[in-house]
């Protein structure tokens, strides 16, 4: 009866190849579901965190928060938030210590952490491509470049730090489209925040991202800036808390909701 | 230079008045600027709130939120919480205790409140009436109707409750118009919740509200239900904490932002 509506068995079967040790970018997976950013924070820093994104909610949208302590989500409710992220990263004092396909042991030593799901830009890079707007990074097998802004969150409680974007390159000629598609889904970072002019964004050189991997642009094309989920890792970098887990950059959590639900 | 961006002295003007002790409900006034729900709580009941809004962005989407104290707001930087709403509800352990067109005496008695302003159906009502489709409580001069409805919010910590809606009798063949255009500022409700069929969400009698005063519903027009930040007042109601400051029904805080500000 639903039958253009995406089955759920797809995002299921591609968590269970993560939580079996598969550790891939998840760019281009699953299509058509609701991939997210993850931050996993002690139960003393929930709140900083919460109000952090409550206050700079074009880089951190939050899509789902847990009750401390817990490793499920009412997005996917058969999933295990402790393995089926490809790839996470534990961080001690803002720094990263390292990266593991499976982080349930952190969940051990901080029985109360409260994990934050947020919105991903992949979400509406299904809607561009299907207006025929190319994915530069899909294209070329990469993850998409991100960059360390110069713009400052607004801050909360102890968490301060610099927004982080995602680039795109896009032709002249489609910008405002892909500004008007990205827009139509507020929920997971919405329209971008910047158009051309990368220096503006204190990004010198868009060939070295910060995170990420660098794509071509062409002769016609204006780099397109949206709001970026590892805006948090950032916070993390200059805020110090004891301790984090997060998904590594580009490698998402897959959830049970269509994309098409954060569309207005 | 900014010809068509209202002037936020007439918010500023209009708070004045409010602080010098007007008490009269907010709909229509300061045309063009947004209007919020008012919600404070004592910091230990913070995080339990800002949650249960996070899990219930309908009916809860928080616009800001303030440190613990503080009674100053980024949404109207001069304004003060304490004073510039026309009429606030002082609430004990889940019961309505006075109603009180100055608040200040709470935050000396809970020097630690955080304060939550919360989206308001008000800020579609502008483009709603400049489409030509009729406010009737507007045009009745009356309080907007707002119902409890039989829906459960999604629990957060110690609150719950059931969803409240405000309710406008739009004619059928402006319904379709009145769901979309509201549905371009999600972040103040959004879309309507529920059309027609008032039995569906529990509703009675639509002549006799749990807030605010009846329309007139005529002839070829269909009840037309959006979710309402009232929400956080049954979710006082039902969960009881120790205190709490709310605005009154229909008597929001209005802010320096103009209503466009969230169209996406």
């Amino acid at each position: 009866m639903n039958d253009l509506r995406p089955d759920p068995a797809t995002a299921r079967a591609t968590r269970e190849r993560f939580r079996n040790g598969l550790t891939i970018p998840t760019a281009g997976m699953a299509l058509g579901f609701t991939q997210c950013n993850m931050i996993s924070l002690p139960r003393d820093w929930a709140w900083d965190f919460l109000l952090y994104a409550q206050r700079n909610p074009k880089p951190c949208p939050v899509l789902d928060v847990t009750d401390p302590g817990s490793h499920c989500t009412a997005l996917a409710p058969d999933a295990d938030l402790r393995t089926d992220v490809p790839l996470y990263r534990i961080w001690r004092h803002g720094v990263l210590e390292e990266e593991v396909p499976d982080a349930s042991v952190a969940w051990k030593e901080y029985p109360d952490l409260v994990t934050f799901l947020i919105g991903c830009s992949f979400t509406f890079e299904t809607p561009l491509r299907q207006a025929g707007i190319e994915m530069r990074h899909i294209t070329m097998g990469r993850n998409v470049p991100m960059y360390l802004t110069n713009r400052d969150c607004r801050p909360a409680g102890r968490l301060h730090g610099k927004m982080v974007v995602s680039m795109r390159p896009i032709p002249a000629d489609r910008v405002a489209e892909a500004a008007m598609i990205s827009g139509r889904t507020p929920a997971v970072h919405g329209a971008p925040v910047h158009i051309g002019l990368p220096e503006d964004l204190g990004i010198r050189d868009l060939a070295r991202p910060d995170f990420g991997d660098p794509v071509d642009i062409r002769d016609g094309e204006v780099p397109v800036f949206w709001a970026c989920g590892v805006t948090p890792q950032a916070a993390l970098m200059a805020s110090k808390p004891p301790f984090a887990v997060t998904h590594a950059p580009g490698h998402m959590f897959i959830t049970d909701v269509p994309d098409t639900h954060w569309q207005v």
